[in-house]
């Protein structure tokens, strides 16, 4: 049989907790529907600071890239962040986005329905929701030259913010290919009144436009975007944008579902490749004690199921079995109205399992 | 008696009517309080590049610098969206925060009882929403050099993100002397994970801090504040922040308050010397139809009043008048909720007077 090889990078803070619920999915899935698996782990971001002094270890990234795919928990904590640069986890999650080519961050923004109270949002607003940020990953000004010199008035400190034809094509093509499999509607985020870098990505927005006549088209500058989230969140369908726009509303979308622990997402190259992670981070204030919430870890794999391997009665079992969880009601903390009752990782992992 | 000179830019839009408005308040402040005011008018963005072929004619920067202050209307409007960017009424706008030395722009997002059921944040959420956003706007990727060259793979864009030690100084202790003066409570937000400019501004707001021993500190990442504004509006006092990120998070925050109609600006410098203007833009489509809200116009002025004159009694009396009118139940139509009972621009301005 046809093995998918798949990498895995339980990383820091709940992240190995979260991800051993993940694969549970993935065995269930081998025994279900008779797809196979094989798994290599690997250290990456702060435990791999402490057991190798880098962040991005090589064998770790020679093992992503003998992998069909990666499986990534979270990473980072307190511990490193006033480490230096090359000794901070974050500087792996650059590192490894770039070496593997991961120039699309893809992060779907949905409303469960059952969670809809938990949004600081009216649920009459926030009603039909269901959007997907496609940010730009690996350009921009987390790329750029960044320094430090002696200006005029003292010491100063740049970064440099560089987008070429070629990088911004890419990314919107995939939006709009993303957008004509759902509801036709592309809004590309830029600050076109400001800055070169957005000049030149709406040129190549609206250059490359007929070539979707099917896909509705609306440029929305970053300000109005933060804006227009808040109040008609429902009327967005796909949202393009650039690596530093898209951190902070792709963060501000998820925020606004009331669901950040149960959102994923995929960060893809040019062929199906992919690296899967939740949106949470690595919550080290609940580290160990299994209360994590998995599900942002266990949907990530149904979108690896579907986007880098096509085995979408896979992932739609996947999604089935927690939407069928949170429908009979169970809940880890994080989500729970009466906490008293919530679960933990363990018995969440094993409840979707078990529904699958 | 002591005349201060006020430099009034109606611009584009609805910027004449609610500057008209304004300019009764400040008549009837004159007759209140026996202070005394002269204006100038001068002609700014769209209709200065239609009359007179650039967005920021040298005689209207003139009388800015002559001036005290400067109330602003609202400049923009898509008749100028596609012109070269020497054409476009953005550009008078960069122009004029550099040239008038307007480091430091001051949004206050504020609740209005009255209008609380208009956010699309839940009631219970933005309980006890204060805050103001500091934000930089003479630095940053805003005023570094953009260019475009020829790169390895084609043609690129570039923009410069800079900023020195002495610019974040200055609007960092400004944010400090605002929260010493409010809650105490000061959020510094960058992205220190990745941008080098933002390692400076967290090293020097660390350096300062020590000098403000009152008011107690925060750092947040801008992804992360993005969400906090979210799930958390009223646990912010003062927010501070480089240009983008301001541009963002401030309009973010105004979105929130579910009043955009009703909050005004602050841009200083320096000195007392500052330009006021409305959050709101410039409206093309209701413009001229004697329906737009003036009450951001003219609690800008009483913030002038405030800011640059330290006439506290007359900003005060504007407030209320301002908060009895909408107790009355008198709204403009755009936050009406019975449209057929709106009042418009002129009725707003004169109760509002009225009521002083
Ligand atoms: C940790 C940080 C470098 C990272 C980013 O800004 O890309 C994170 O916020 C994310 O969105 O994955
Ligand atoms: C019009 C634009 C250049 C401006 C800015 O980005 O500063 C506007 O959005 C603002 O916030 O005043």
């Amino acid at each position: 049989a046809d093995v998918k090889k798949i990498a895995v990078i339980a990383g820091d803070g709940i992240g190995p907790e979260v991800v051993a619920e993940a694969i549970k999915v993935m065995n269930k899935t081998e025994e279900l529907f008779g797809y196979k698996f094989s798994f290599e782990q690997g250290l990456f971001g702060g435990i791999a600071i402490d057991e190798k002094g880098t962040p991005l270890p090589q064998d770790t990234l020679d093992m992503c890239k003998r992998a069909d795919a990666v499986l990534l928990g979270a990473v980072g904590g307190p511990k490193w962040d006033n480490n230096p640069k090359e000794l901070r986890p974050e500087t792996g999650l650059l590192g490894i986005r770039k070496a593997l080519g991961l120039f699309s961050n893809i992060r779907p923004a949905t409303i469960f329905d059952c969670l809809k109270e938990a949004s600081t949002l009216k649920p009459e607003v926030l009603e039909g929701t269901d959007l997907i940020v496609v940010r730009e990953l690996t350009g921009g000004i987390y790329f750029g030259e960044k320094f430090r010199r002696e200006g005029e008035n003292g010491q100063e400190a740049v970064d440099t913010c560089v987008y070429n034809v070629a990088e911004v094509e890419r990314i919107v093509r995939q939006a709009f290919e993303i957008a004509q499999k759902r509801r036709k509607f592309l809004t590309s985020v830029d600050k076109a009144n400001v800055l070169e870098t957005s000049r030149l990505w709406r040129e190549v927005v609206n250059r490359i436009a007929p070539e979707y006549p099917d896909v509705e088209l609306e440029h929305v500058l970053v300000d109005n975007c933060a804006m227009q989230l808040l109040r008609r969140p429902s009327s967005f369908d796909v949202i393009v944008t650039e690596n530093m726009f898209g951190d902070i509303l792709s963060d501000e979308a998820a925020m606004l579902t009331g669901s950040i622990g149960m959102l994923s997402s995929a960060s893809l190259g040019e062929g199906a490749f992919g690296l899967y992670e939740p949106v949470h981070g690595s919550a080290p204030d609940i580290a160990g004690r299994g209360i994590a919430n998995p599900i942002a870890t266990i949907l990530s794999v149904a979108l690896m199921f579907r986007l880098t391997f096509g085995y979408e009665d896979a992932a739609k079992s996947i999604e089935d079995a927690v939407a069928e969880v949170l429908n009979a009601g169970h809940r880890t903390g994080d989500i729970a109205v009466d906490k008293s009752k919530a679960i933990g990782t363990q018995a969440m992992g094993e409840l979707i399992v078990a529904a699958m």
